[in-house]
């Protein structure tokens, strides 16, 4: 690779451009975006070479990574779409993918066959690319979504790409890669931000944050992520996310009918079921 | 302090024993149970001196303290009730304290003046005196509840106690330390236990669990406490549980409504609210 763009250059762009440049895997590195300030942060840490907020500079570059929040997909492909080469390669790191591919149909009329959509799980509740880490990547599993259209040497080329930066790639079908990720992290994000604002929304918040210890800490803290990215993922996600969050309600509502009827038994058997599943998993 | 002796020696008690001796706080520490194998296991790694099954064997100790799920006081008190001097300072570790004091006064008719109910907030999601760690409660708080009945001498000497754990030590009224654990602490069990049950029903759930990462696995890691202890919890402090889980759900409902109207705006700012109030306490 000769030269690549990074569209958005904050925690996951950054670390991806950290990563590349340690790896040695492209001669240059540019950031494209909107905000200036953040640009030339960008640059001093070293996630990019160059920085522009001109669309025509992506000419020539060999692969674009989508790294802004997924609402802003449509617009951005649509403002670099007279400057890009048959050849350029595009893939992302949005985690919703049904809507990346709908909203690149919506910009090229098919998805084009070198846009590979892409996910990497991995992530922090500090945004920003101050807080980018070469290392963001490292052991952490990328899963790919190519739908039926898409090449296998862009594929190939997005897997290599990930693989330089420590990752395991995997491959998902769309509409399975939004199910898995609506329970693995859309329904965690749902069911922390309701658990902060319940407690915020009490008249002893204080005393409660006064008292609140390691439990609390971790059952919270994806509460803490960046709000638009969370706001464009209940959009673009939103059927897998309610289907979850439906899902959900139904197991609270029984437990709190246990609670509610003071059925020890039938906690016990739900606690002691609930700890084999999650201790074969995370033991 | 000559004796003293805990009953229960799991994470909780085991902890305090191996805190106190390496204090050199008491003379001798006395563990007390049913399960011999567990109470051996206490004395080779150092929590307890010597472990009796026999009521009787509590005669003579100076502080007793209760580490066991909290379902068991009143049965437990029943058991040591004729073995106290009315010097016997009697304290406990338990997460609900109004089903304390309802224990208590039902074993004794009202609750004894030297009976300090406390609630040390520190522990693991791992049970078991193997997992017990001298310095389990340094730097964290420890809740006291005395009612109008307690001996201030008796508060102070549990004070003192858990200031030689390293604890820092703050007092709150019975129900109001109810409702402050109901959200802190019970709440996230409950919504924990929820989520993990609501994915394992799914048919995915494998694929799920494969490509679960640090947003998962800390949003549900209370869901691998001990069963016991949390079905007793349930039972003891259903109201206050009750409470906030009902709150819980109307901000869950109103987090699915946004969604499901794809209000940008209204989840913008909710998240942003959210995150503002968690990061003024956990930032």
């Amino acid at each position: 690779m000769d030269k690549i763009c990074i569209v958005g250059v904050g925690l996951i762009g950054g670390s991806l451009g950290l990563a590349l440049k340690k790896a040695n895997w492209c001669g240059r590195v540019l950031g494209f975006g909107r905000n200036v300030e953040r640009l030339q942060e960008a640059v001093s840490v070293g996630a990019i070479d160059k920085f522009s907020t001109d669309p025509g500079d992506v000419a020539g570059c060999d692969l674009i990574f989508l790294a802004t929040p997924v609402g802003s997909y449509e617009s951005i492909l649509d403002q670099i779409r007279e400057h890009l080469s048959p050849e350029t390669i595009i893939t992302d790191g949005g985690s919703t993918k049904a809507s990346v591919v709908r909203a690149a149909e919506s910009v090229f009329g098919e998805i084009p066959a070198r846009f590979v959509p892409g996910h990497p799980i991995a992530g922090k509740e500090k945004s920003g690319v101050a807080h980018a880490d070469a290392n963001l990547y490292r052991d952490h599993k990328v899963i790919l979504t190519p739908v039926e259209l898409t090449d296998a040497d862009a594929v190939q080329v997005v897997t290599d790409m990930w693989k330089a930066c420590g990752a395991v790639v995997e491959t998902l079908d769309v509409g399975q890669h939004d199910r898995v990720l609506a329970a693995t992290s859309h329904l965690p994000h749902v069911i922390a931000y309701a658990l902060v604002n319940a407690v915020a929304e009490t008249t002893y918040v204080q005393k409660i944050f006064d008292f609140a210890a390691g439990g609390f800490r971790d059952s919270s803290r994806v509460a803490s992520s960046d709000p638009t990215m969370w706001r464009d993922i209940c959009l673009e996600n939103r059927e897998a996310i309610l289907e979850m969050t439906s899902r959900y309600r139904e197991e609270l509502a029984r437990l709190e009918c246990l609670i509610e009827g003071a059925d020890g038994d039938g906690l016990f058997e739900l606690f002691a079921g609930c700890k084999k599943v999650r201790d074969a998993r995370f033991g």
